[in-house]
């Protein structure tokens, strides 16, 4: 190129593909990267006021739905295009994929662009570990994990690395996935493989349910769930999907990340629309009491929110910065004179 | 990268980067660039019932806004970035940056990302010519294009290869814009630069005002609008920002992309809530009258909307098959095995 016609550096957008991601997540290591992302998930939950919380927009057809989920805290904005398509497994594609942005708030210029597959994986996991360091019984050592998709592997980990949770008990329906699950965490930390689910949930200070594919579930009943435990409802995550008797949400103190979000998506859509709920935040901030008993059971009902992949990007952003793992993209026309955008076209082609 | 890595060829998002963007516009040629987007534009406003019209969502602050601008077909979604910055020029960048991305309906999957500066003002343009084509009177040759900004050739251009204009004549209160916009012009239409606004609309059918940076102001007052022109006001886009007396919209029957939008950022801003306008669709399709006689001042109130983003995004996925005038860029994580999210992010590490 040209130098006349390169771009100036304020008009080059860093791009992190799934290849740099996977290099950045191997660099630091994914437990690691994990807790880097839990601590900025910490932050950021910590200044909830200050943070422009718009809702998603959807945009929904027959086969799916694709949403935009922006948020902004007045210095930086981000959001993340994410789809929603269970039928696209069963013809090779995959069900979700995401990417988002972050930008400037004081130019409105983008300052990152970054695939959002691999990085909602780790951010999904790092949350459920930032509510279940705040919530769960003391000394919490072992975790039921229900379901060993795509997040398995993630939830797990992230509770290691972050809550001290040293052994897993897997339960899936499909055993092939729960041996994937056990495979990828074999050296990492203990993993008993269970039967079923009743099994999997013996002994388990921790329960993190994170199974797809499935209408108004019931993985887990009242019966099975003892005092003193907490659960991390994860797979739960839009209309029409859950995954608990709603009778346990009558027995649990229930913990959320924004209302009006999860009064759609979450477990709690089960339930009456003046269902009592702590916002997560408030717990983090001392605003608002978490566990306050050995008996009692606490329920995460996590379904995703814009900040947590706000939080994200602000990671990824801040780790890249010296490093190699991303693309320059001449994203922004930058004329030399901005009022000769045509003079800048036509010289192009001279 | 090792090829059992390698991303599927679905996993793939072209991108049209400024450069790639500026390749595409001068093998295409602008004129007839701006001819074929018109001709999409014209396809899509004829079936303006099968889109998804959702409203634009600002995330605003003191300096500026930034926007995302979606709307879908049911087989194709699409959406734009864009900010809006009046500052930015003053610390040399630019007030307006946009992207764009288009995305398959039935899978979610991105299948276009593309710098959209450049291609805004092609489309914008290309809008103005569909508005013109619909409503000037028929044999209009000379235009007055009032303001010397980076919209003042493609609009002019857009007007002579679509309209058959042949004469534009030029006004901006900054000579040096205005000489720059008749360098650029000299050679591709008859150019006259004028020493007032008046003497600019002498002799001619249509008028077109696209100035900035001014808050209300009174760019052509009641007096200067004689009968029988057709007027495309484009600079007047966002709430506080006009520049036609309201006097002349009460002489002139309105024309407009989408009412909600335009009577909070368009001309009709300054007029009651229930001012009469036409949708400029309805005419297309012939289901509002149009121009009806050679007296009438017919006025379109341009303030841009997401179908014609659409539209524009439309034109250039069909058009950078076959050609290298994109990059293809690996943004959608595709493990083998769906549920094999952590055993790829391992296997790419080792």
């Amino acid at each position: 190129m040209d130098m006349a016609l390169a771009p100036s550096e304020l008009a080059i957008v860093p791009f992190v593909s799934v290849e740099n991601m996977m290099r950045l997540v191997n660099s630091i290591g994914v437990g690691p990267m994990m807790a880097g992302i839990c601590d900025y998930l910490d932050q950021d939950f910590r200044r909830w006021d200050s943070f422009d919380k718009t809702p998603r927009v959807a945009s929904h057809s027959d086969v799916g739905v694709i949403e935009l989920m922006p948020t902004s805290d007045g210095q930086h904005y981000g959001f993340k295009y994410v789809n929603g398509h269970p039928k696209n497994t069963k013809e090779g594609l995959q069900t979700v994929t995401a990417f988002g942005l972050l930008a400037d708030v004081y130019t409105g210029y983008p300052i990152l662009l970054t695939e959002m597959t691999v990085l909602t994986a780790l951010r999904t996991a790092a949350t459920s570990a930032l509510a279940t360091r705040a919530l769960a019984p003391k000394g919490a050592h072992t975790m039921a994990m229900i379901g060993s998709g795509a997040q398995s592997e993630f939830q797990a980990l992230a509770l290691r690395e972050i809550c001290g949770i040293d052994t897993v008990r897997l339960y899936d329906i499909d055993a092939n996935a729960m041996k994937k699950t056990a495979a990828n965490l074999q050296g990492l930390m203990q993993v008993i493989q269970c039967d079923t689910p009743e099994q999997a949930i013996e002994g388990a200070q921790v329960i993190t349910t994170c199974t797809a594919d499935k209408q108004n579930a019931t993985i887990l009943t009242d019966n099975m769930v003892g005092a003193g435990v907490h659960i991390n409802a994860i797979g739960g995550d839009c209309p029409g999907k859950t995954e608990l008797h709603r009778d346990i949400l009558h027995r649990s103190d229930v913990f959320v990340e924004y209302p009006p979000q999860t009064r759609i998506e979450g477990e709690i859509q089960q339930v009456d629309p003046d269902f009592p709920v702590t916002e997560l935040w408030q717990v983090l901030t001392g605003q608002a009491a978490g566990r306050t008993n050995d008996r009692q059971i606490t329920l995460f009902d996590g379904v995703g929110f814009a900040i947590e992949d706000f939080s994200a990007l602000r990671y990824v952003y801040d780790h890249i910065q010296g490093t190699d793992f991303f693309q320059s993209l001449d994203m922004l026309a930058d004329p030399d004179d901005p009022r000769d955008l045509f003079g800048m076209v036509r010289r192009a082609g001279a």
